[in-house]
């Protein structure tokens, strides 16, 4: 297990976890405590234009992790999956834009008034493989995120990392997954799973496990405040390979985001270093 | 797949689902709605008293499908772990007493302070273990039920449906599973673990997952409201040899458990026709 050392060189913030503040503010900041490296959010990008952000993050020397998010491949018709796929193909060019490692892709539930699960992880399947040429072309790698099985119904229908791992066995080259630790450390079949996904893990993410936990999507926790033994699975993840940055990715609509961003990025510098 | 008929045979209410009465009028209220199964939780059955429960079950005849619950077999020390078995030991004869088909088991999360899952679950295989004797000279079958990972830290370490599987197979006789549509519906292994779980499936259980859910205990829905394909699971499980009760169990502090409980038992029946 590496020792991530005084500097900040292997954290990174999501946007996510400063989601108050615009993209150009979220960056800036950044700098200015020292870090070097974010992951954007596709609202912000836009909001901030591609090519200014480019810009801005190539003057700050920012590497780009990831870009969040593509995906939402399942509709309840082929037009709504083809938008889907168009809209994918955007998310590409713009991670390809501003030198993203990696497209994050979370997945889709199921499509309005549906219950057929495996459908819809078919049109899962069948979606990543219609933008996987145009991603291979662009040479940008799509990380597929299995989400915590509470989204499963409206968000993400990969809910298991041995099952992200399936679809990367199906789809060959140009596909990996995205580790957040949110959203695998309950899985008992985490270690096998990490082991396997070996060269694979395309960017890993950090939060923790409140408990209580109120709500299903934006009652994240800083890491340190919750349950999650975040040096055990960082431990796991590198004997697999990875070497890369621990990415922090935090909603929290009744904290964190209540906060001043500064603040926050202080407390994540600090547990970084005490608890990462 | 069996056909349910038109009588209420194979419906089983739980006692969660009319949690707002006591188990004496829970039990009243099932049999003139026609009910002929029930499945008391220990609270109720303490109220009550056990030998008066036992003679009220058996002057309306029922079917007890299960009594729920023992389980919770992590703690800090081994003083705490020694306190659950003896509470479970009490569990096992309540089971008993009343003639219950099974005792369903929650395993229990992450002791408090800790982060050790691994440890936790080790706890708990060995909690049942010692449990397991005295269940056996009871004849009263281990019911081990995965609930879904969204309780994974303060409730349930056994996450899956192949994990419970993997302990009934280190345990051996006298342990199985309890399957609730609700805890594993999101699992991509569902398939291939209820296939596994031939014979072993002790009672089986539902209700519907609801979109968007807003409490991760509480807010369960009434079969038919949610997006869980309750046929497609029955089917499922039929096949891998059940041929017991549907148990409604309904966790819902917002919605079913501020009606009448009487309307809540003719929506399940309703519901039990039309959707199970």
């Amino acid at each position: 297990m590496r020792d991530l050392g005084n500097d900040l060189r292997w954290l990174a913030i999501n946007s996510a976890t400063i989601r108050p503040w615009p993209l150009r503010r979220q960056i800036e900041a950044c700098a200015r405590a020292g870090i070097t490296a974010v992951a954007p959010w596709r609202d912000g990008l836009a909001e901030l234009g591609v090519e200014r952000a480019r810009e801005l993050l190539q003057a700050h020397a920012m590497t780009v992790t990831c870009l969040c998010r593509g995906g939402m491949f399942t509709a309840s018709d082929a037009a709504g999956r083809r938008t889907a796929i168009d809209d994918n193909r955007r998310a590409v060019d713009e991670a390809a834009a501003i030198g993203a490692r990696c497209l994050v892709l979370v997945a889709g539930g199921l499509p309005p008034g549906s219950k057929d699960v495996a459908g819809a992880r078919a049109q899962i399947h069948d979606g990543i493989a219609t933008l996987l040429p145009h991603a291979r072309a662009a040479a940008m790698p799509l990380a597929i995120e299995p989400l915590h099985p509470m989204t499963a119904a409206d968000r993400c229908l990969v809910t298991t990392l041995h099952q992200a791992l399936d679809l990367c066995d199906a789809l060959g080259e140009g596909t990996g997954v995205a580790v957040d630790v949110y959203h695998v450390w309950w899985d008992p079949a985490l270690p096998s799973a990490i082991a396997r996904a070996r060269g694979r893990i395309l960017t890993y993410h950090i939060c923790d496990w409140l408990v209580p936990t109120t709500d299903l999507l934006l009652d994240r926790g800083m890491m340190g405040d919750g349950v999650i033994d975040l040096r055990g699975i960082r431990a796991m993840v590198e004997a697999a390979g990875y070497a890369g940055h621990c990415d922090v990715e935090i909603f929290s609509a009744n904290n964190w985001w209540k906060r001043d961003p500064d603040e926050v990025l202080q407390v994540a510098i600090e547990r970084y270093r005490s608890v990462v």
